[in-house]
């Protein structure tokens, strides 16, 4: 036993065969389509192309058809995946079914998964997460949850407002997070329901006009009005939604991570690839030091955001809570990955803010991340409080 | 004498005449139409109010309808204006055609003025100013200006390729820069000229698709293919394009500062709204330390922006040159207003990534600022070179 | 009247005094004591050559033997002298006996002004102001005051402990800042009392090892012990010493930013000249981008700098609070000022951690400014709370 | 094989015994000298200590004392003994004896083993690395090297100039690099030199003043006059050392990143401490937003710094030349070293700035780790270039 950085021979093959499939299959068409893959067409095509290719859901257990990788594999292989904006989509690893598979497999029932999480993980059908709410609702603070559940004979009604519901139209079914008991401003007392889409309680009143336009689905506000779900509808323990949450929360925000590092080292590779030919001033853009700088921040802030990924997922993977480590990486990568994003369209210039290159595009995908998943502002609240309360359990030992 | 930092009463009127229209006309009809402006009818209602309200044209001189402002009345009223991304287009102070009046004014005959200035200056017709072309043409390197123009009868044929020629689009005019001597790499031996819209020999060849989309008009690949112009098309002398184009450019850095200066301040607004209206985790957001820290900033962001403007306009309106404190200011501001939208942005969360408030629009627009009229790298070579010529010279002395 | 920068033919040539006395008698005595002034000696000898070179005391009235500068003015002339660490004691405007002048020529009596003020402005004596104590007392919040002062008789009896007293050692006299109704944590009730170095209630108790080194007479930490003073030591009207702390910060805090822009110039001009000569790598240090990036950086900080500062002291020349403008112009100084020793240290690589030259001195100089008079933090506090005031009052109109 | 960020369970134990050593005997006594060891009975002291405490010279093969560990152990190990500034000095692994000793294991013949690396190892005699030159010699730029030898008898005449030669004071031999071919400015032809110091023709010329002062025996300019040296004196190979700089300098910049982070974990802990118990404006400093800010930031620099440092660990340890992972770990780290060490300095405020805490001595000797081991702009120019080369040869296969 000592410190080791590599990965198992069949995880190091599968995240060669990753990156070929995105270089070879899958940029071509992110390219062709702007980076924002609208139909079904599209969808079907990059999934058919992932499974040939051998790639296909590598995050789910082989019972499920995927590769049953932990989150240090995932880690791998999903930055591969990142390195284009319709990655994820064909390896069916991108937001919010990921997150979705995983917290299914975590604590679905046996028939829930059959229903549920098989269709799902083979990519025959999409589904939703939804938590989130507008002001003064669950937000970055998800205890201010207001949509809530009640009894209604054998089942629940749900009533309440969600946004922000990525992926939500054409989405086969959601996962619904509602308040079963205590009043809003506890973190204790939700409940998640799985929700079908033709539920005639659940409304898609609108899509919500977003910066980033990449996510399959759009983000929504959706309306549960009176929706009515039988008790099997319930997924987990009732009254164990926060926990749940966690469950989910924690791994998602690291292959959020995983996939948005793929777009950072994708933007670098174009700006080193325009630094390399353009000629200005009588030089080589890479010749110049403000642009060297550049270059070697983004490399810096990739690796940095490659090493706290790699120590929050070895938490994860040794079962451990790793709250601090993934609100360390969120934070951190959120930042760098903006960052980098940022300089590399820099260094393009005229050419990186036009669309002839994906470099606007991928500015506008990443921005929100310094929001989604919880703002940097709320993370780093999180992280004081914890080094704090650390404190001063310490020092009154 | 002595410092003072007061506009005189007239000027002050205009000011707040101008902030008063901003916030009852502009804003409203900017809201509606999501801050981009994309119809005839849109500009001319906007100018028709301009007009209304008595701000129009406030930088040309009375003899063409205007105030007559001079570069340190332009920053309090431009500043206000673009308080609105429809504000500059209302008072006809919109890049690029406010930059081509104030050349026009400087360096036109009368015969050219009436035939272009007057008709620009009221708003009836748009132009634009041909420079910049793609790699390895004139980008942030004016000198490798490849277009070129040579003698052909009694005038001239024009030869070369342009890009991100903003407002080409409906343009009645251009005035296109194009190479009568030298070689490309040379700051010497370009000259101006005036093309009329109709001219079979400028073709506008597509609209480039950018991450800002606000200026009217939008931004263009203009082809000059055998485009013959007669010797009166001259603006000012031949060869002396070069230094025309700092006449133009050095104010219009600063009024593109100006206006940004506004957005940041419109941004800010909104956040400090948002700020004092929405709770979260039990606190007002504006009482969080973190959200504190970043209403702060801007306010210091804008301020120091704002210093930094009057300091060239000064050195402006006394006829200095003025490029240290121009390219100074242009650095400082264009990264200052892209920190200020996106603090304000954060502020917002999810709302401020979504069209519900113009926000992520604001980002979009502020961005390629840092790369517009020279990149910040650029401006921070020549800033650096000045001051080790500055040293070299008094050390030698 | 309209925006004017340039200053009045008699301000302008002391400003230019200024410069060349500071150049040719203070910096070579600077460099000749590594920046610290340890001897009464040094003081006498660069008074001496203050007050024939005709720049001594710039900012007293000419009743009290100095020129009667405005704010504007001393902006101009304090930068040039702050260009040299000794620069300030030469003219006799270090901290704090400047402060000390401003606040006694405000609102002493004439005899107060007899006895103390004008062997203060001559250089004669020198003096310190007791505010500041450890905590949990008077430190970034004033109104946490505990030293407290109980009628005697017909004086006065004060106890309490203050640190970082600057110049305390060798000062003739304190102003000492005492609490005599309410109590602590309430922004009333102190008063401020003239103590005599002499009086044996109060002690000097130990010099407080600073990373700062250059302000003469050190940083004491001092104890009023049954400190007793006639009805006569109180300066200005009893309870409203906290009114008076403002009319001697708001200032005082702006003529710091002026001596340490100073400061920043000067490090500035010794990185350039650094880069100017050293050769590395086969170019010149000044021709290498990174290197050119931090030149640019300093221009800019220094030129934002002087701007915030004008803004302010215009303001104040007007007779208004200028609280805000004064926070936010010390706030982004005392940053900016750091910024810039930093990289120019940076720039002399291993020669500027040494101290052939002068540089290392200048950032243990420069930190300390970034907490005292004010941490960026709680200025940034005040100046976001009163854009959220300002916000709600215009919201609520 | 998989990710694994465990160490074995007696790298383990050393790890916690390490750090309950410098807590319980090393942190008083740094406490007690402020930081800076000055005599050799404090040097013994701490070295007996170690010795006592089963910790001393962990990097050493167990032939020569030590324990043996590789770069991932010393990671652990040393990051917990550069908690205090003292703790390197304690267990034998400070600058440059550390990197001496391990140059010495890779490349010294046994006898020079027995001779020089013995007592070095077990702390009975210290060692000097005279490499740095003043401008215009080797300094960032080691090709620069000016110092020569040649041939002389049976052994070599070494002629040139050293500067900042740490432990040059006290120290018994120095490895001194000349060049034996070629000229400056390539980077081949330079040999290493073991030099005795009671050799005449080496010369102690005088000690640089430096801002940090903690590294035993100080940083001195030392002259090599006409001073022989036998031909067994030579360090590995005749013209070969700058492969072994490279050697030595690759691990030595990551044993520096490890101590350096143990200080920025303890200005951290200074820091929470005081956000703990210090009040003002009513409530704890730790409740206050823009502290939290600050310490989320200093746990999210460590994490990072952490993380990259493991990576370029691992390569060495694999044999890898690492030249990137240490460059980029070198560069992040000093600089986030620093950035911690100035939070914590500025969440203590005014105490902070004082002697009473020893945090303004960590900002001394930190900030010139920026510098030393290659400025942060040649290490950012190494790796642009790298990246630029990687690409260039990928896009030309």
């Amino acid at each position: 036993m000592a410190v080791d950085l590599s990965h198992s021979p069949d995880v190091a093959e599968l995240v060669d065969r990753t990156r070929a499939f995105v270089r070879d299959v899958v940029v071509p068409l992110e390219e062709q389509h702007g980076g924002v893959a609208r139909t079904e067409e599209v969808r079907t095509e990059l999934q058919r192309a992932a499974k040939d290719a051998g790639v296909f859901a590598p995050h789910v257990s082989p019972e499920y058809g995927g590769h049953g990788l932990d989150m240090c594999g995932r880690a791998a292989v999903f930055e591969e995946a990142g390195y284009s904006l319709f990655g994820p989509l064909a390896l069916n690893i991108a937001a919010p079914d990921e997150g979705n598979m995983h917290m299914l497999e975590a604590i679905a029932t046996e028939e829930q998964k059959q229903r549920y999480l098989r269709p799902l993980a083979n990519g025959q059908v999409r589904s939703c997460f939804a938590m989130t709410e507008p002001a003064p609702g669950a937000g970055s603070d998800p205890a201010a949850l207001t949509t809530h559940a009640v009894r209604d004979g054998d089942g629940w009604r749900i009533n309440g407002r969600k946004w922000f519901i990525t992926g939500a139209d054409g989405a086969a079914f959601a996962i619904c997070m509602a308040r079963t008991s205590g009043s809003a401003g506890r973190t204790e007392g939700a409940t998640m329901f799985l929700v079908d889409a033709d539920n005639p309680g659940m409304r898609l009143v609108r899509h919500i006009d977003t910066l980033d336009e990449s996510l399959y689905g759009g983000h929504m506000e959706v309306v549960f009005e009176d929706c009515l779900v039988p008790d099997e509808a319930v997924l987990g323990e009732v009254d164990e939604g926060f926990r749940y949450a966690q469950v989910r929360l924690g791994p998602a925000r690291m292959t959020h991570c995983m996939r948005w590092l793929g777009i950072a080292r994708r933007a670098q590779d174009i700006a080193v690839a325009r630094a390399s030919e353009r000629e200005v001033f009588g030089s080589r853009l890479g010749e110049l030091g403000m642009v060297q700088q550049m270059i070697a921040d983004n490399e810096i802030d990739i690796a940095a955001s490659r090493g706290l990924i790699t120590q929050a997922c070895w938490e994860l993977d040794r079962g451990r809570s790793a709250a601090q480590s993934t609100s360390v990486a969120k934070t951190f990568c959120a930042e760098a990955v903006w960052r980098c994003v940022d300089r590399a369209l820099q260094i393009c210039g005229s050419l990186g803010v036009s669309g002839d290159i994906l470099l606007s595009r991928f500015l506008r995908e990443v921005r929100p991340f310094r929001i989604y998943d919880g703002p940097s502002e709320t993370h780093r609240w999180s992280i004081a409080r914890r080094v704090l309360r650390r404190h001063d359990k310490e020092s009154t030992r």
